[in-house]
């Protein structure tokens, strides 16, 4: 069984790259199904279960303000270890239907006990603020700054996310067998190439 | 005109890589070139040079011992400052004769205005431990310990001199365009991958 990890910067097209190294493989391409599974083994909201998931667990873990009642705090302590605990259940579960392409949710930690080919996916930040302006829903009018600090807060959460459940750190290239800086880059282009590289030593 | 910077940890196999993409791409090959032709500008003996280029600047402009003289200290800054200015002269003559492939020499730093196209190659610690001890000269006989000592001398020597004519970090994944992880990686089957990646974003 063959797993491709594909852990990714916000905005550096990491998502782009997993989808189209699936279909180029043929391989299985997971991502939202993940969540979506979650959501049918919990019978919670898919809204809400990847907020818990992409929101940093250790802020859930020890809150800021403790002003709320304990049993509030505890409460979601519960909520995000039983999650994080269903999504290992689940991306374990997907990989093992056959050769796959898993985009995030700490999937390289989670299965590196199977060996997958780990990548890791980044950009400098104008081109993610400008990749993320792209894709900007209609009304969405942030400026620079504010794409910056959202950047920057969903990657802190996704790096102490995965440190969460890893003995490594996230980001830090000697864990992963490739990273790709896509700043000016045509990801469509080259995830052929990418595609082969892979190929010749997984 | 192309350029290929390799940047590598020692014993990841990065010379050879630069060696064979040089080949596969049909560039020129820069390594101990660069050292020759510093030593033809200034009639010093190539292994002096290598020396002096691959010890820590820091280390000669901060001489941890005091006990010889300042005039030793000064003469040891000012050659190794001296042969930092001629190997940048070296690696930018060599630039300009046409499309190359520069192993070292900090010559991503060096060249940054010319836009080249960066590599880093590493790779866990048992398998450079590993690759250094089946390209041992006869009569070599470290233990493991011995060259990973070895190794990390030698990287913090690389890194502490890229940063010198630096405004960025050695082997910080931002820096570079493409990290390549070569931990049980056949360097010789990835190299027509890697150029074919390579050529088609730059």
């Amino acid at each position: 069984m063959k797993i491709i990890t594909v852990s990714r910067e916000f905005g550096s097209g990491g998502r782009e790259i997993g989808k189209r190294l699936a279909d180029e493989l043929g391989f299985a391409y997971y991502d939202r199904e993940i969540v979506s599974a979650i959501a049918e083994k919990t019978s919670l909201d898919e809204g809400y279960i990847e907020r818990t998931l992409d929101s940093s667990i250790l802020n859930q873990v020890y809150p800021v303000t403790f002003s709320r009642t304990f049993a509030f705090s505890y409460h979601n302590i519960a909520n995000a270890t039983n999650l994080l605990a269903k999504q290992h259940q689940v991306v374990r579960e997907l990989s093992q239907k056959g050769d796959c392409v898993i985009v995030g949710r700490s999937a390289d930690a989670l299965l590196s006990d199977l060996n997958p080919f780990k990548l890791f996916v980044y950009a400098d930040m104008q081109s993610k603020i400008d990749r993320c302006k792209k894709r900007a829903e209609e009304g969405e009018n942030f400026t620079d700054k504010e794409y910056k600090k959202k950047i920057e807060k969903i990657d802190k959460a996704r790096a102490e996310n995965h440190d969460f459940v890893s003995s490594y750190a996230w980001g830090d290239m000697k864990n992963y067998d490739l990273c790709i800086n896509t700043t000016n880059i045509d990801i469509k282009a080259i995830v052929p190439k990418l595609a082969e590289y892979i190929k010749t030593i997984y």
